[in-house]
């Protein structure tokens, strides 16, 4: 019979090599009951959570298992980018089935190391336990200066609307990788981008620091269905520039303007500028696009205005109950 | 065909009444990206999170939902009782197949809000998806004066080892709770203490504010699943006397012992004291029961002493990987 790994041998394995990746705020390291932390001085902790899950947000045999371990911690990280905000530390809550404790896990956590150190937020505990399937949820620790964080409800009527980055990429990274026969490779820009999305940690940070953004979330389900979400939690409407989409060049443009509109896991910032910030924001943050693509109104809709035409929009991104 | 809830509106649901909840320390309500969240003055944050999975850790068809929704949170309060903290908010990542989100998601939310008043932990956000089970991660913060919060690895050769409470008990209550035909009802001490466990809270701050532990954990597992991961921490050994046990009456002696020896989710404290401080401990702590059960011993073994005999102690407790 093939010996398994005991859950503590598992712990052992995963918090392997955090001691060096420790934040100086970081009290304790892994392995007691709880993790202690402080933030800086005058700064608030930022408190988010992620579910990753096999069959729902990726599948195990199209995507590498050293993906699932960048995603997992990078889409999460991408809620702190949301808020202004800077990582700290995360909490991995792993399930997993006992024939993937070896190689699969290996690469999982080659994954999931890199992201922590690129995006420098360190490994501060969790907890394991056998799944049917792999089961991860990821919570991440990060911290803003006191009444630095950008919220969801501060956009005004007459606010510009700006994305970062290129909108549709990684769904259209997600078609490609379903049509591929075994794991998928980051062989073009847009399959990067589905499998190791980079969350805007660095413009969110700027954008908060200089009282840019009016409000701010990120993109995880397509800006159709973010974006209500945004304008509702600021009372307010939108009308979106069908033509001035930062949309995708790998695909035909109609194609192209769908999934700007509602591909999802793209991670990018969409945030509110006053009207008289609007024309100081650069073209590019750092080699990142910055684009207006439309503006806040009173009247609580949302609209989209293509060659002098105004449609409502309709949510059409991801809904896991849909 | 039925319409299914939303994802939006299953948010909705779930954060109902929160606000009403809200702690002090916490900025930001749930709703936006992430919750922002501050200690009070000369305290750390305490941060820990625990999974309770339909199949693993609880049957459907067997435990209440609301005994789900009270379970989920109380064990993960329990590890900050462990460090001598106080709770103040959670996360929760909740994963529903479709079915569930109407009467059983009441129930679920029932037991977590009596659970979240009960133990003064509000909640801060969470993330929710669909899942083929239930599938639940409760992240909860805490905090605890600064160099105040008691770890695993401050026991010394001579320390006194004390557990609070009964031992065994929960186990016995799983036992009982297999052999029901339906949902289990807690009707005995056993059962109530299987489906709702109170975490030692109240114990745990008054051992760490009179510095009077110097070693705590929680004992989620087991005693002889848990023992020795508290003196691995602290690099000595235990010997624990068989006839001290604090052990259940529900069941005969031999029996009750085992199950104080290896039951788990019995969620009372571990902890070691000095010497000196010893024979100053109460027998009780606010009607809860304070043992001592042994020593802590320089050879770095786990040793069983009954009627004069010593023979070493196994780990024979819940080990989700074995």
């Amino acid at each position: 019979m093939k010996k398994r790994q005991s859950e503590q041998g598992l712990i052992a394995k995963i918090t392997r090599g955090s001691k060096g990746n420790r934040v100086s705020a970081m009290v304790l390291a892994p392995g007691d009951d709880a993790a202690l932390w402080s933030p800086g001085a005058g700064r608030d902790t930022i408190l988010t959570c992620d579910w990753f899950l096999e069959g729902t947000h990726f599948l195990r045999d199209k995507h590498p298992a050293d993906a699932v371990g960048w995603k997992c911690l990078a889409r999460a990280v991408s809620d702190i980018a949301a808020m202004g905000g800077q990582a700290r530390c995360f909490l991995l809550s792993l399930a997993l089935p006992p024939q993937l404790t070896g190689a699969w896990l290996d690469e999982f956590l080659r994954g999931l190391r890199r992201a922590s150190r690129g995006l420098h937020c360190a490994m501060a505990g969790g907890d394991t336990t056998k799944g049917d399937a792999v089961l991860i949820s990821v919570t991440v620790i990060g911290e803003v200066r006191r009444r630095e964080a950008v919220l969801r409800s501060g956009a005004r009527a007459g606010d510009a609307i700006f994305v970062s980055g290129v909108l549709g990429e990684a769904d259209l990274g997600l078609r490609q990788l379903r049509r591929v026969r075994g794991l998928a490779k980051p062989s073009n820009a847009a399959l990067r981008k589905h499998l190791y999305p980079r969350p805007r940690l660095e413009l969110g940070q700027w954008l908060a620091r200089n009282d840019y953004a009016t409000a701010m979330m990120d993109l995880s389900d397509g800006l159709s269905t973010d974006l209500p979400r945004l304008c509702a939690a600021s009372g307010v409407g939108a009308e979106i520039y069908g033509d001035s989409l930062p949309v995708t060049k790998l695909t035909d443009a109609l194609d192209a303007r769908r999934l700007a509109l509602h591909g999802g896991d793209d991670y990018e910032l969409l945030f509110t500028v006053r009207r008289k910030d609007a024309s100081r924001l650069p073209k590019a943050f750092h080699g990142l696009r910055l684009t207006k693509i439309g503006e806040i109104t009173p009247a609580r809709n949302i609209r989209l205005i293509t060659a002098g035409e105004s449609v409502p929009l309709a949510s059409g991104g991801w809904d896991p109950f849909r």
